[in-house]
């Protein structure tokens, strides 16, 4: 891609070609673009002014500070991942992606940390350091293509965070080009708490408005030295909702407790792992537990009581490392497996106190009747974090808008039941609406206020993460 | 303290006393205020305009107002233990006293979490859930009485900090009055990731500057299963600093791991809880494991094999509980025996990357020798959180200069060697100029500009956090 000759007339492109030396290639013509107009949220879609691809913190900011100097919208993208349309080009923005900063710059096993560019892929760091006995937690199930950037961006969870949290537990530094094309650095070089405010914090899961993150140091973990999983096929939903609380109460933390209804199943039957799970069951709970060696056994043997004692028609633990491992690529699949069931999905991903699980499953299913969807579940049981799967073909006129009414009710119902409206996802531009569920005016304003700081001119990513007042989102046909 | 006719013409004391209906006190007077003159941190004192007692959110929200309205400046104060002058009233402040909004709100086990006033004290907690197996993690030394809601303000530590995190890992929720006087929540009602930034996050440790935080939702923890102590004695400083990364290099995360020097040991050995350790070696390693009790023993076998590999003295597990408290009770009077050995010291808090031990402490040698004053060190080894306690008598003139000067000179050692200048006392008023040793300008003003967001005309507790450009920290005779 690298042009010589730009055809061309526009002087914005000409510049920022020019700035990056000619030897970055530089995307401006629709159909290069067109791969840019939405991430994993493909409801709405718009072409980018231009695509640019700096390889250094120096070549963010040289780009950043021309758009901010001619007032140019811009955005950061990692992988395009994201579920919630955080790195959607709204406004016809020059999108700067970091898919060639993806450098492993350091490993530090002594202080146990690693530093690493925003484009590096979350998988490799723990392929990179596995044979040393560690590794990175926040595990998204995207985690084979997705940038720890964008998991900064978004604060991505995945499976184990319910022991070892989300992607904030684990960044101990950040620097960050901000929206005026400054360089600046939070936290102090691998030392969890830093003086002063907690700006680490505040950028991560800001969702790309408040800068871009252009290095990053992140914590890695020992390996447990042992890990157990266990699969447990329930015949009433209420059955598997109760032994996830009895097993949290008997003051077990799984690694990871994960939840799929029956449509979840049938689709990641029908997908590319199929495990042979039964169909006609209405719950399977995927826990795995790890640690000390020694203390496994008794915990795995804890919850197999738990799920006696309530009803389980049937519960194993994996024998082998090929079975765990099958067990969870079946899981990991719980998204895209659902193309062989719809041909349209819309994830959700709402929050609720772990003990209104019943209750919030129940509402599921009275939203899924009321709007004639089929809704699916897969989710983090563990720690209450829902993904409800609406089902719906865009092709048929009004189901997208159906769709997406119905989402947002299964938002407001977390809402209500004392949790909130993303886990793990973000906000992005899908969820703008619902913020107000969970924030009056003087807290959403206090927020943007924040924004205003940094992002005075709201040239990086406008329009996402807060509500417009008065405006409603508007859904383009796909 | 019920005065039903106050002795003043101050108009504003009249109105505040007014607005607290009568029922609650106002300390205006001189032999009353100087109790509020500092806290822990003593090289300071201001008296403050007057002390007011309110008991609900709303009490505070309509204090705040009047002084927001009345531009008078004004901070919150817990038990006032802070150690870095956080709760000074630098600029003669109302000082709105917390001590009785002390309220256990809500205890919700199924959910692992509590609700509490800022008054309340943090061990009162673990000692109300204990009798049901849980806890609350994070314990600073002054845990019996100091106030969670001062745990916030400043992100409090504590020795089993090293594996369960500060305080900023165990705050789900907060409701905080906004310097205007608006009452505001961050977080959601118990559910640890919320939508749009993270103002929990940017609350918790902002030392009392953005807000004043009138309740306050906690995680609670379930209590080990079982936990085991060990005591080693090492000849050589070097050989315990080496044990220290030995210890976290295997694997292990022990639930504390503490650090004595021979001059804080002769302290300890001359308080109130002395446990006989010997007085001619150079350093002390106190070591918790905690977890599942299948899995201790094996830690522990390892935990001594290690200590005897660095040659130790003598190493030994506590055979029973009584023992294993005496040890840490021994320890945790750690700061308060200094008195045993000098009449004053000073308490400073600096980070090092745990693999720099062995040249942190050489450097803080070195500037024991070129102030003339003995430095004891107490800390977190783990953590690489240090205690260097600065022995000197403020009687003797200079030596409160030398003291602090001695005390900075420490931190820009921490500083330099990758490390930062609190963990978890605060920046208050002592640590304002050092902030320059690991943020440069850029840095300090994008934090300032966030305390403007919410803090507009720094009547909050100003002069607390940020260097003041071109002016040193004054010195006052205590």
């Amino acid at each position: 891609m690298n042009k010589s000759v730009l055809h061309t007339d526009d002087p914005h492109i000409l510049c920022l070609a020019k700035l990056l030396n000619g030897f970055q290639p530089i995307l401006f013509e629709k159909e290069d673009l067109i791969a840019y107009d939405c991430d994993g949220f493909t409801l709405h879609r718009h072409l980018p002014k231009a695509v640019v691809f700096p390889e250094t913190t120096e070549e963010v900011a040289a780009v950043v500070k021309y758009c901010h100097t001619h007032q140019l919208p811009f955005l950061a993208r990692g992988a395009g991942t994201g579920l919630s349309g955080g790195a959607i080009p709204l406004n016809g923005e020059v999108v700067i992606s970091l898919a060639r900063m993806r450098k492993l710059l350091e490993v530090d096993l002594e202080n146990r940390r690693a530093v690493i560019q925003p484009g590096y892929v979350n998988l490799k760091l723990t392929n990179q350091i596995a044979n040393k006995g560690y590794y990175y937690a926040p595990d998204p199930s995207s985690q084979y293509c997705c940038t720890i950037g964008g998991n900064v961006a978004e604060n991505a969870g995945g499976a184990h965070c319910l022991k070892y949290g989300v992607t904030t537990n684990h960044i101990l530094g950040l620097e960050v080009v901000l929206p005026n094309g400054e360089i600046v650095e939070f936290g102090t070089n691998g030392i969890s708490d830093s003086p002063g405010y907690d700006l680490v914090g505040l950028f991560t899961g800001s969702e790309g408005t408040l800068g871009i993150t252009t290095k990053i140091i992140v914590r890695i973990l020992k390996n447990p030295e042992g890990k157990k999983t266990v699969l447990a096929y329930f015949d009433k939903v209420e059955d598997g909702s109760q032994a996830v609380s009895d097993i949290i109460s008997a003051g077990i933390v799984p690694a990871a407790l994960e939840m799929m209804d029956q449509t979840a199943i049938e689709g990641v039957e029908n997908g590319g792992y199929p495990v042979g799970h039964p169909r006609d069951i209405e719950a399977l709970l995927l826990i795995e537990v790890d640690g000390i060696e020694a203390g496994i056994d008794e915990q795995i043997e804890e919850i197999l009581t738990v799920c006696r004692a309530r009803n389980v028609r049937e519960v194993k633990v994996a024998q082998t490392e090929a079975e765990r491992k099958r067990w969870w690529d079946n899981r990991k699949t719980g998204f895209g497996a659902m193309g062989t069931i719809s041909p349209d999905y819309l994830v959700q991903d709402g929050v609720i106190p772990r003990g209104k699980l019943p209750q919030v499953l129940s509402r599921i299913r009275k939203i899924s009747q009321k709007y004639n969807l089929r809704i699916a579940n897969v989710f983090h049981a563990g720690d209450g974090n829902l993904h409800p799967l609406v089902l719906f073909d865009a092709n048929v006129p009004g189901e997208s808008e159906r769709a997406l009414k119905a989402g947002s009710e299964c938002l407001l119902a977390c809402a209500e039941l004392g949790g909130t409206i993303t886990g793990e996802h973000g906000v992005g531009i899908e969820k703008r609406e619902e913020m107000r569920y969970v924030f009056n005016d003087e807290e959403i304003i206090a927020q943007t206020n924040i924004r205003a700081v940094f992002n005075p001119d709201n040239l990086l990513n406008a329009g996402k993460l807060f509500p417009t007042p008065g405006k409603c989102i508007e859904v383009k046909q796909v």
